[in-house]
């Protein structure tokens, strides 16, 4: 059974642009955030050396389904791997405030993003380890 | 004949991150910067009120190909049009360094967005204005 | 007896700059959340306009005492109010990591900002209310 | 006789912020755009090491006293140095769009820089050299 982690994203203030909505530049650090909160906090609790080694953004595609505006509370995304191969794998995102008592669930974006793996050392592209490819699989939907 | 819009987009130091390239977030930044020129410098000095009357960001799809270090020297931006509909269009990029003697081409992204015509007055999507779609259509491939 | 509000401020990744540390200018963006959340979140609690209503940021003062790193822990912020005029107040902020067992307090930086009361509605400077005064001087120290 | 060094500072419609103006933080980083284009670009021509080897920000002080909005002209940033000691130096800045025939010049904001010449390679603080104190001297006021 495979996992899928929920990231709360926090918002600022400044993330508006003029139109008073959340810039759509700005989704994809929010995207960056959930990844890194992914592969550096829980890979990186394993001992795995994804992102501080570094991987490489190759491909990114997002659609915009609702506007968000700032308030305190954070967003929900939610993270998983879509594929994952040798060298280069994809994680999907679904960026949402859940389901209440008031009102259904509301999907701001979905995404995905193709990331190679790097080495900092060597300066080039590398082969995914056994453990990584074991942990992105573990998020496999 | 069509045309294609060429921006010269200014970089700034801290549009580089950890890694010490420019941020995968930023291009998207870089493209509104190049959207923003064509549609509300180029479309605007014609009378139509686009970008004035808010477009809103369905859709991106980006490939990064090659890394981009800070430099003085602005980064060549095409833009032009893919599809024009009755209420959205899609505009396509690409970002790159052009051949010089001593070097060929360098394309670090090419992408596209679809973008829908939106009026801020009634705060719904509308249709685009035949000046609107004429103006487009000139930079249709 | 006065109060201070601490603000817990989450950092991002992308906030670091090419040299591997929060970006200087991104403080001012640390700040401007946790005047957001006291200003927005308490005042605004509180019935009172503020920020609704606008502030402009008159002038900045900011000591930079040691370097941030990313990390997935927020950064807490205290803020309290140091003057309130008539028309304007100063808030002073403290950015640090508290003692712990292990180690001392880190301070990595201290500023202050005058605001100006503002209003959209006739887009000029505004008296303060009785209300955001005696809220604002509740956190005077 | 002394120098002013003056920066064209390109603005991005994405530098505003939900009220419309271009937000605090951002001039920051229209500072450190000028300070770079200072320092790297000139100085860095002269063969010396400074920005390449690094400099921290220690201090930065900064008057807002006019609102700016978007708009495809750069504004202008003049900048030259205050002070120049035997490992930091200060950096002063005024923001502004100069007189024409049909107006007064704006000045949308001061600002002045303490800087610390810094040593990537020994991670700390290290003296000016004399080529940078001649070079900083030649701009001071």
């Amino acid at each position: 059974v495979s996992q899928v982690h929920t990231y709360r994203c926090p918002l600022r203030w400044s993330d508006m642009d003029a139109f008073g909505h959340v810039n759509n530049s700005r989704y994809l650090t929010y995207l960056e955030e959930a990844r890194v909160d992914l592969l550096l906090n829980t890979v990186g609790a394993h001992g795995e050396a994804m992102m501080r080694d570094g991987v490489l953004v190759a491909h990114h595609s997002i659609d915009y389904t609702a506007p968000l505006e700032f308030r305190p509370e954070p967003v929900l995304i939610d993270v998983w791997t879509q594929k994952v191969g040798g060298a280069s794998f994809t994680v999907a995102y679904r960026v949402y405030d859940p389901a209440t008592d008031e009102r259904d669930e509301i999907v701001y974006a979905t995404a995905s993003t193709r990331l190679v793996a790097f080495s900092l050392a060597t300066n080039s592209v590398r082969r995914l380890t056994e453990g990584e490819r074991a942990f992105l699989t573990a998020y496999l939907q």
